[in-house]
């Protein structure tokens, strides 16, 4: 019948050296922001590819990553697998235990580290019990000090490297390619192995015009780092279909994003919102040309509708809003407002653009709740599942997976509402939801209304167990400074909102709210904290 | 690691009907047009898929359509596949012996049949071994007379189906799930068998920004028949991603295409040159309304220059310009400038443009010539290979597949040469080759500059056997009535051309130049005629 070739990563960078081979990328290192054509790329990479080939990799092998975003990690992204390795991009704003943890639970036997971030490494390298090699990423001649033992210059690897390497070739498009963890709330990271399956369908996925719609006349600037779910995929998508891409290396400031935007005339840049709160405040103190804007796409946590209306209708640059999780690959869903809505007011279309959105093309969702599956009315709510060709099936080696992965589907632990054009609205996470009397409340819809009020800084609603209705809501508020507001006060202020079932039964005034090593609410300490407030 | 989900056809329809259900397809039928959403679309699919279920159909086994592009012919798309089954659909312009030939060959057990179609099909019945039960597809209440036995009624059938049927299952995403015949230039037509994956991916193929760009803003016309290489795979992108389809039905003309162009607000539409060409003369007799054309797709032949030039610069219709072969899904090179292309001249754009472009991602070329693989110079001429994800493995049951497929690539039979930029340029079929002295001789490009000259109607070159150089070529031409015009002439006319060792041998006059069923120069007969010009 048809040719069934198996997916490869390498292969894509191969395309791009035979069709984009004069496309560059722009790479900004600690000395400054350098261009380096595909073709150069390519020839690199093998290198790479060559390199850890004589440094004794194996099939499957981890290897690890600890580095912004710049040409020598885009390298790796393809020279690991080109190698026959696994490529581990270790997020470098984990706690020093949690790098520990998931080096060894991947058994990554090679580290190639940035040389800003090697204090963070040579503090733990006792403790990492599979790593026998270290590479050091620098744009030095020479290597810098460091007390990592068995330790190589980048380039001077690269330099012995054969730049005609021809990469291992791909037997299982469902081999293992490249891994993430991602942060729990509690407990260790998560692991999720990506294959060359999933990660070449993932991009086919961000190629399509109604999501990130990535192509070959794009300049496409990767804020969201490297270490971070693949940056989104870009790096893959963009070497694909050609497209100039912008990494904008360590410590980047608004400034030097909106520099890069105006220098290389971006079309395209991915971050998360506190980028673009960064981005919006910087603006406001100089002007820049973002004229060469097509999108801004913005995911990892939900874009208020005030960030929306002011790229769209302040400075004019389309928002695509985005949803997606490291077990996702990440793209899920973009909120994008079908032909037949284009009709609706400025203001209805930046309400609706707060949505999630509706599922890409070779995904499935569908959400449990109370009573089985929800309708698809905007408002019954339940938690979001998942599955098609570029979701998670499990973590790595690990018990979670159980409850997470179930009948084919992934369990996101978000609670959303679908409305009837397929669009879904996060609401909570499933743990945070609180359980009252056979119905659901949503801790988050009450704090976004708390925290409207004059007197309130913070707010964070919990739900505490209950001898009659399961559970019910309690608020732990933060006050401003100088402020007082009674509890009744407050309580009255969320009257008109919600039903009167939903009303919290207690207000808890706090000097601070206990926070995770990201800034989240840690609400579990709060719910040991009020755990018996109303049972004995 | 990773979900590995079968792709499946039926659940394309599915996203549709979640996330589509509103938008919807214009069919033009023998009784007008109409606007059916894909909400019913899917209801009436599920009906069919019923019906077929309730006459018997067995897994795999083949059901035949007849049939122009209209909505019933986008449900049996899915439907056939939704009930198990396997979509044939037959080339109506075949000959009666190739219809016979092909029904009988891929063993469809059932026919669904246009009305106004039905008497081709009458004519060979009774040479049809295979077929149990035939469908016709017509508006009228009844069904028409016909000799046909064992025969339904389409929307009779419809309605005693099941509207919540559901879809068998894909198990193995490598399940037949269609299949088309291409007509060879001797012998029956070879048949290729598409997959679930295969029509999947390719749709991804069509979905990305530097191919076709199929979305869900896009108000698609598919003008190429769906009996020919699916109508370009239109039918499932289009479903799959949301996009107004626009099916103009039976025996349309060039303004009847121009008026759903206009009405319909069409933004991409699709055909092979001779359609555009209708459309350029229709242009100049009556203005139309085209400026909601994002884009023309054409393929199917080499576009001409002058063809691209009225479109981009007369109409300020973007043209683009494709290549794909029954066997290739079809869509194997696009026709693009690169970003860094687009500041050449605008003859030198439009020049670029007639070449057949570039690969999609996915896919991988190459070309073999008399030495081994050839350089990407724009010069060497070779055969060109393809393989990737959408790429035939093999003809059905046909000892033609040797030859044809070897070592995992498809010879395509068509010489090109290949630019710097990958771009490919067809310059001949294989077999109209030249081989002259160990070196190659394009039939094509003698041809072109032949056909300029003021005398020459029509020129075919062709290579004939001699004893030296073991082939040289040949001009068989018909001059145009009531001139005149010598063999040394036309041969002095083609000097600036060519190199000297490419001027035909010999120049032969003639009346007509003998033909194929489909229109194109019969060589093979001109080769019969002349094979003993050189040798004795």
């Amino acid at each position: 019948m048809m040719m069934n070739m198996p997916f490869s990563v390498p292969a894509m960078l191969e395309h791009a050296e035979k069709y984009f081979g004069k496309k560059y990328v722009v790479s900004r290192t600690s000395s400054g922001v350098t261009k380096i054509t595909y073709k150069e790329i390519s020839e690199r990479t093998r290198r790479l590819a060559s390199a850890l080939t004589n440094l004794g990799i194996q099939k499957r092998e981890r290897v690890g990553t600890f580095a912004w975003n710049h040409h020598r990690h885009l390298e790796a992204y393809f020279g690991i697998p080109g190698a026959g390795g696994v490529l581990h991009t270790v997020n470098i704003r984990l706690s020093p235990q949690h790098i520990v943890y998931v080096i060894n639970h991947a058994e990554d036997t090679m580290l190639l580290i940035d040389e800003e971030l090697l204090p963070l490494i040579e503090n733990v390298q006792d403790q990492l019990t599979t790593v026998h090699t270290y590479i050091v990423m620098t744009d030095r001649p020479e290597l810098p000090e460091t007390t990592l033992k068995n330790v190589y210059h980048y380039e001077h690897l690269l330099q012995k490297g054969d730049p005609n390497f021809q990469f291992v070739e791909v037997e299982d498009e469902n081999d293992p390619v490249g891994m993430c963890y991602t942060s729990a709330t509690t407990g260790n990271p998560k692991g999720v192995v990506y294959t060359h399956r999933s990660t070449c369908l993932h991009s086919y996925g961000l190629g399509l015009v109604d999501t990130a719609a990535i192509c070959e006349r794009d300049v496409a600037m990767a804020v969201v780092p490297m270490f971070h779910a693949n940056a989104w995929g870009m790096p893959y998508a963009c070497v694909w279909f050609g497209s100039t891409l912008v990494l904008p290396g360590p410590m980047f400031t608004p400034k030097i994003l909106l520099e890069l935007i105006q220098e290389e005339k971006v079309t395209l840049a991915a971050g998360v919102p506190t980028i673009w709160i960064g981005l919006l405040q910087e603006l406001e103190r100089q002007s820049y040309d973002t004229s060469s804007l097509r999108a801004v796409l913005c995911g990892g946590s939900a874009a208020p509708k005030g960030m929306i209306d002011a790229f769209v209708n302040k400075h004019h640059i389309p928002f695509i809003h985005a949803f997606g999780m490291t077990e996702t690959s990440p793209l899920a869903t973009v909120s994008r407002l079908k032909a037949y809505q284009q009709g609706i007011s400025m203001d209805e279309q930046l309400s609706y653009l707060t949505r999630q959105g509706f599922v890409a093309p070779g995904l499935e969702i569908k959400a449990i709740g109370q009573n089985g599956e929800i309708a698809w009315d905007g408002k019954e709510m339940g938690e979001l599942l998942i599955r098609g060709h570029w979701i998670a099936a499990e973590y790595y080696n690990d018990e979670r997976s159980e409850g997470a992965f179930e009948n084919g589907w992934f369990y996101t632990g978000d609670v959303v509402t679908i409305d009837e054009e397929g669009s879904i609205k996060i609401v909570d996470r499933m743990k945070d939801m609180i359980k009252s009397g056979g119905e659901w409340i949503s801790s988050v819809d009450l704090e976004n209304v708390l925290m409207g009020h004059p007197a309130v800084l913070e707010a964070a609603v919990i739900g505490v167990p209950h001898d009659r209705w399961q559970e019910r809501p309690i608020a732990c508020v933060v006050l401003k400074e100088g402020v007082t507001v009674s509890k009744e006060e407050l309580i009255e202020y969320l009257v008109p909102s919600f039903a009167k079932w939903w009303l919290p039964d207690e207000v808890v005034f706090m000097n601070e709210i206990p926070r995770t090593s990201v800034g989240k609410f840690l609400k579990k300490a709060l719910r040991e904290q009020l755990n018996n407030h109303f049972v004995s």
